[in-house]
């Protein structure tokens, strides 16, 4: 099949590629409609690899998907033919401890896509387990069912904060994983959200979404913002989604008593975790790996107006200018959230 | 001063009676602007007594209340003369078990307006702690302020519920608390509320409110709209806000597995609890008195937007008219749901 | 093979019976070595039916089982022949909603030995999924861990407690299971149980078992003695372990504001519960069905010495005497606790 | 009053001084028996400060203490002269947001015997709320009654782990606040304790107080330990009790998947917190700050059997010999845990 394949040199092009489509009882195959490139994709493109996974055969890319069903296997029930779904792009072992457990997204053996050397969705086609697939209500498009990848993990995110109705909250970093964040937190019961960035562009676009006040931490301190905002106490929740871990050891500043700090962010250094400070308030800290059992919530969600990803769509490729559309996001100007590519 | 007074004979006037004022070092002054009416004052009014709490002396009525700060005790650093407020009803002892724990509603020396003998506040002033008492923000307005009251019970409700982001919950009755559960389970994260009722016009108000799905109980089964809209796998969560023992022998029916019911309303009569159709679910169940330490997070819903009480004000009546408010609220129409009384 | 079975005409009798046996890859072959005798067990054969579930073909009675692996599956890896083991006697459905969110006790399709149609394990040998046969501690009898199934509920049971090290326990009824849970609670955190019953030889027995202090409820109140140890507070737990609907309905009084009661038991009736005085101390109801995950923790308990089941088995027969053991079950002393069938 | 006093030279002396020591009505007036020497005592006598806190006049040491109730205010009901005692040695403003919320703990106005400038309690006598004055139950000694404060940290630690009954825990550290963290952790549910030292004759004393497995971090690893005792899963819980940064960042190596960790001890130095790790098992954090509300679980599990801190007590001093007590435990053989002085 003609897919986006990211070959070991670097090289990036469509062209053909064999894959194994064999569609087994409790599969779907899914004829893809809308790709969104996230970060991840375009680190494998420009460095090769993210910390042990290492692209050192030809792969496929894309893991943000949507699509129709075309064909279901004999033991699907849920599914048939027409459907428009999301599909999560990680497939654990069902007999692993922690998928029985429940917590399968901490299962070691998890196949997901674009991860080499498994495969992406940048392709027309992809066979799917129908339990990983999830049909779209009729009020949300395709290209918004390939935003509920990302807005997942804010999901996740904002579940294991355990929000209580009327929480203030600070996201750390206005990228597209603290936009989505941002959405969650204030869909999960926050009153309020403050965003903090020096992109000015972003926190301009931030500010549309919601009840979000944004803080550029170059012209004023986000901790004194806060002081403010909560005579202060300080705030409820800080999600750290910069990934930068000088401002990932800034969070407890901002933290209430008793309060809850997540990293969603990934640093690649150790943050400096200054323990006698979260002590001093007996911090909470969660952290976040991808997601488990949000995809119909974060569907419900969005079908129900709770939620509204559209703003954040901003940029949309066809498939011939996928590559294109990559360079792009390697720049993206700082007024862009999300590239998508349309698949058809 | 001149108050509504209920004497125990049950006439209501609005008559002269003496108040002790005296204001403490940490109490404010507040001069009362609005004032609702619950459906408790309009039960002393109506019965005489609510359980164990007996009318037999003369009581000033009314609890949901909103005023403005005229004079400040000597210790009070956080309220000024001048500033807009509402108020906690309730004042529980500041050295009880209860208290100290934080839970202070559970405190059994909470002294509680407009709850024989303490007296309400449909008077022109009333001495207050100031710890109870809460600015509010410039863009809620007084009437708006003496909605929190209400509110405060669905909040406290979606509080003990643990709302997951995106949960779908029922709510059975749409009476005011119903009304207020269903505002406070969308903002606490539920993604989609079924509220049940047998009044059309209360359910067609409580659709215009938010994803609201109006089941009129009388016409269809709620049992079967939750499991066509969930697959047959149940809601996550069931608010009992009607106070009838038979609605509330149903919430379990309507749960999923690893469910939570919340009983907000209170049945007169005992609600036959069917063990074995919970234990089957693992239902967990969460009572509901009063609340604690929601006050604020319920401002903050309302100011930042996420929250708006103001379609449930459906009447407004002056002081002087305050016995026709009664009278009114004794008969109310369905399509009524919050009386208040402007004080000036 | 030669097997216990109840026939629907209620004859119990030894006698030859085909069972399938046949073993997949991921299944184990166990030969049995002791099996308990539930009450479950002895209302089938008093009755025929619990509920829906009726005996209408025959049946192989005992599902609370140790055995040795004598065979094991291509894809087994963590059990070899040789191992002493105990079962779940529940099977979920490895791909139902539920199972995927790791609570596959409340699988509707599970099948649990015993209950009609299956067969349960008064029989020679069994075949069984590795994932739900677990090893026994080298310092865990066969007798103990055929003990691991019912104290599995009550670990169930202090799990969903969320017991604080140090609280304060009840457990209502001095049978089996509430024998079972008062060790479970103990070993979970709390500091003391108390233990109400009618029997009195039951509590003597249960005041030997740890800090555990009996109530004879035909001679005192237990809500006075819980009065005076917490100077009115009230315990923090309650546990319904007599199935007895009026017994569970005082469970509220025996609370402390805050504090959970949990329904373990099954009674047959509605349990009138009194939404007014479980909202005054805003409890938590958790209510338990069987168990999921708790097997290895309950034999890591057994094996550390947190846990001494042994003086619960009070009364063991052989093979040849099951009807013999059935028959005393029936009619058991009040000095007995669990009757167990040595199969070798 | 004669009194334990160090003076900003670091001289350490019995010596007269003065100390105001009015009754209030809440207040009780206490003769001290016992007082426990904390490490805090030691540091502030060896380097004059911790962090921010130095000895810049005159101060009594000593806040692990227990005595005899000598006199008692007039609103006092629960205490009469004669009662044993032990004392929280933290008074918080009972007005302050964290304490109204239950978590007095965090209240930054806390005023906590010997830390300057407040004075401990090497002294005769010390006027204290009652409220933080706790009854000793007949079976537990004075000496015992010193060692609910050390012991009472190790509580909140185990509270905050919400430990699940069976959890394998490990406590890194075999100091005296990881020895009662493991107590703290097996009577708070977990099965079994894996505790990590370099020093071989604490972990043999560790050994003997319970199921806990001493690992020397100088002969074998214990992430090899964990991983052979759990095949390969991970412990639980990990308390941090060791006050090692370093050994503090090898904590996420020990967990499972979903698994908790618990900072007890306090680096001096940021600890190098390994994000992507803590992730991949969507660890949680918690921090502990002293304790709240905890004395009277401890002393109820110390009354009922399940912990028993005699062992710790390792060394008594009297009053009079307090500067030579202090003196040894400044270099305290490894034999040794906790030094009390007897003060009658």
């Amino acid at each position: 099949m003609q897919a986006l394949v990211l070959d070991p040199n670097l090289d990036l092009s469509i062209r053909d590629v064999d894959v194994d489509e064999t569609l087994g009882p409790h599969d779907v195959r899914i004829s893809l409609t809308t790709v969104g490139v996230c970060g991840s994709d375009v680190h494998y493109y420009t460095h090769g690899r993210i910390g042990p996974f290492v692209v050192e055969q030809p792969m496929i890319l894309g893991h943000e998907a949507a699509g129709r069903v075309v064909e279901v296997g004999s033991a699907v029930t849920h599914l048939h033919v027409g459907d428009r779904v999301c599909m999560e792009p990680g497939i654990p072992d069902p007999n692993s401890r922690a998928t029985r457990l429940g917590i399968y997204n901490l299962d070691p053996a998890v196949r997901f896509w674009a991860t080499p050397p498994v495969h992406g969705v940048l392709r027309p086609t992809v066979v799917h387990p129908a339990a990983f697939t999830f049909r779209l209500p009729d009020n949300v498009s395709d290209a918004e069912g390939a935003m509920v990848e990302p807005l997942a993990v804010g999901m996740q995110a904002a579940n294991k904060a355990r929000i209580k109705p009327g929480d203030l909250a600070v996201v750390i970093g206005a990228g597209p994983i603290g936009m989505v964040t941002a959405l969650a937190a204030l869909a999960g019961g926050c009153s309020r959200v403050v965003i903090t960035d020096v992109q000015q562009p972003k926190l301009d676009l931030a500010a549309t979404l919601g009840p979000i006040v944004p803080v550029n931490v170059r012209e004023e301190s986000a901790a004194l913002v806060i002081a403010q905002m909560t005579s202060g106490w300080g705030a409820d929740i800080v999600f750290e989604c910069s990934g930068n871990a000088q401002a990932a050891a800034g969070l407890f500043e901002l933290l209430c008593p008793g309060g809850c700090g997540v990293f969603v962010g990934i640093p690649m250094q150790p943050v400096p975790y200054d323990v006698s400070q979260a002590q001093i308030k007996e911090a909470r800290i969660e952290n976040v790996f991808r997601y488990a059992h949000v995809y119909p919530r974060t569907l419900d969600l969005m079908s129900s107006g709770m939620i509204d990803v559209k703003p954040l769509i901003t940029d949309t490729f066809s498939f011939a200018e996928s590559v294109k559309a990559f360079d792009y996001a390697v720049n993206m100007p700082s007024t862009s959230v999300k590239v998508q590519i349309a698949m058809e």
